[in-house]
């Protein structure tokens, strides 16, 4: 986001100050958990279709109109996930007793960067954790385009392979988009291709996948039975792999839809507008209270270092949006870590079930 | 759009009515032009590629920010289609000299509905005009969607057709998916591909063709020197041919862009805020002065019929806005018709000229 944002840290505490790489996001997904609710879990509420005979339970219902509660509802996205991951894990045991297919799910690591090679460790261990097989190819930093283009190619061709995931970012010697497109559409269970993109846009089209970060946006909605159609949505951020889905899957359930990026005038003014906001730029606190209607909802994708002495880290993650200003004018919030995080990786294993029982015809 | 939005005649006329069928969009481009300016052509203004080395001139400067102006600028859609058609006769000229290459055009036409019949030959008519060959196929209603296919694909193998166009709506026991899909993406200078939509949404990303009225939409933006960059757009509708992709189109070029539809609970007060409003529901002058900013600039996409017992032919066309009203609060207006319509064919001939210049890799 550039200049006409205003950036400043709104956390009370003076010993916290931004690291001057604040852009650099955090992805890991299991970072400790801020809030935690005990959710109610008694009624039926999955809408989603990769979960029709899981044991499906419900969150809270959260009104987006105005609330007069001075502390907004926690949106626990660690849990959820958990459930998630919990349903998945019942389809992949039907599946395999069903017809013995074992859903598998390929990632492709070049180089050694750590943090790169840590999402890798938590996606197979997610994998493990819900019975789907996962491959892992791990390249050296020097290799060639044409060598990860291979391993794609046999994956692409391995009929136990039914998701390919290469872990960005690659080495800058290779063509990103090269090495994107060559996974085919049926395995990109990230979402990424543009034909999976268009038709996220296009009405009376369906992706095959849907990115996985948007998607576990969406999901937090619907699980807390937060009303999408008919509001006013702000989505912060228009990057190809947030932002942008994010907005077009708020279209597609009928919100109206606004999207602030970096040469936004005044991204306040619209903002305060949004009965939901999503926003997706990775910049500590940069969403103050004052952007927020009252009784708004929020979720908050970023993942952002804010330097803190009191860590034996020396930092701390914080989201795009003041946490502290945030939670007592919204109804409902997602927290940093512990809400976005912990979804993308569910929706990863989802996206690799969904890749295994349209390939196998398996409802 | 749906009820909620408010839909009352403007007209000063109390014979004018609406046609209970005035959700039917008459698409032709060249009915009766109202509105005609001599416009300044001294100076080079083209920043389109596809008119590199023709020869450019340029509209009035018009600025989207809060006019005093009583009466808008008039966007003369015909006057611009004819500028672009000049230089495209041009550009097919230089091609065959160079490389004895003349661009092609296939139109496949299902069943004998007589404006589809007439938008054929408007088409035909104008690829004649700049010089680009024109193939058609007039194929019996009855026809099978195997028969229909079997075209395309000849056409997607020919090397001297470089665009297929079916014309749409084709028979209702054709899928329309299945036969627009069947183009091959090299020649889809209808842009309807998801592939193409697809790249549009994404960021560093090019889309092979731009659908035909909103590149005509952003491209009078362009040639009346109408900036983008930094403004609030509000698109409203959001079909596949024009609202989405006129909204993606804006935003690539760093519009804060909102889309309004038949969900938006108040579209008044959202259009309020546009500096830039793009209008594709097809409902007679729906949106009224009070929704429009001063000094706005508005482009509108609507065709609709409105009774007049004046006119020898009992009705006559008027666009989504109520112009009397806008063109008295707007800094500029598209006329209707006169002006986006003339656009989508001249696009059309554009994309063929780019999709020729493309296979033969001419500059």
């Amino acid at each position: 986001m550039a200049s006409s944002m205003k950036f400043t840290d709104c956390s009370p505490s003076a010993t916290v100050r931004l690291f001057p790489s604040a852009r650099t996001r955090f992805r890991s997904s299991d970072g400790a958990v801020l809030f935690h609710r005990l959710l109610d879990r008694s009624r039926p509420a999955f809408p989603r279709t990769f979960v029709s005979r899981s044991s499906a339970s419900t969150l809270p219902v959260i009104s987006a109109s105005i609330s007069t509660q001075s502390t907004a509802e926690v949106i626990d996205g660690k849990l959820v996930a958990k459930q998630i991951r919990e349903e998945i894990t019942a389809e992949v045991s039907r599946m395999k007793d069903a017809i013995g297919v074992v859903p598998g799910l390929a990632v492709i690591l070049v180089g050694d960067r750590k943090d790169s090679a840590t999402y890798v460790r938590n996606k197979k261990k997610a994998c493990e954790s819900v019975g789907i097989k996962s491959f892992e190819v791990n390249l050296p930093e020097d290799c060639t385009e044409q060598e990860v283009l291979k391993y794609i190619s046999d994956f692409n061709d391995d009929p136990s392979v039914h998701g390919i995931l290469v872990q960005l970012p690659l080495p800058k010697h290779m063509n990103e988009q090269n090495i994107l497109h060559a996974v085919s559409i049926e395995k990109d269970v990230d979402g990424f291709h543009p034909l999976n993109i268009g038709r996220l846009a296009m009405r009376g089209e369906e992706p095959l996948f849907v990115p996985c970060t948007p998607k576990g946006c969406i999901e937090l909605l619907h699980r807390y039975n937060i009303g999408i159609k008919g509001k006013r949505a702000v989505v912060i951020g228009r990057s190809n792999i947030v932002g942008t889905p994010a907005a077009l899957l708020l279209q597609g359930e009928d919100a109206t839809v606004s999207v602030v990026h970096s040469r936004t005038k005044d991204p306040e003014e619209l903002t305060r507008q949004a009965d939901i906001i999503i926003s997706a730029v990775g910049k500590a606190n940069m969403v103050k209270g004052s952007w927020i209607k009252p009784g708004a909802v929020i979720i908050d994708v970023g993942i952002n270092p804010v330097e803190d002495a009191s860590s034996p880290r020396g930092y701390r993650l914080v989201g795009d949006v003041c946490y502290e200003e945030a939670s007592k004018i919204a109804s409902a919030i997602t927290p940093v870590p512990g809400g976005v995080g912990p979804m993308t990786i569910a929706m990863l294993l989802s996206n690799t079930l969904t890749a295994a029982k349209r390939t196998h015809n398996f409802q």
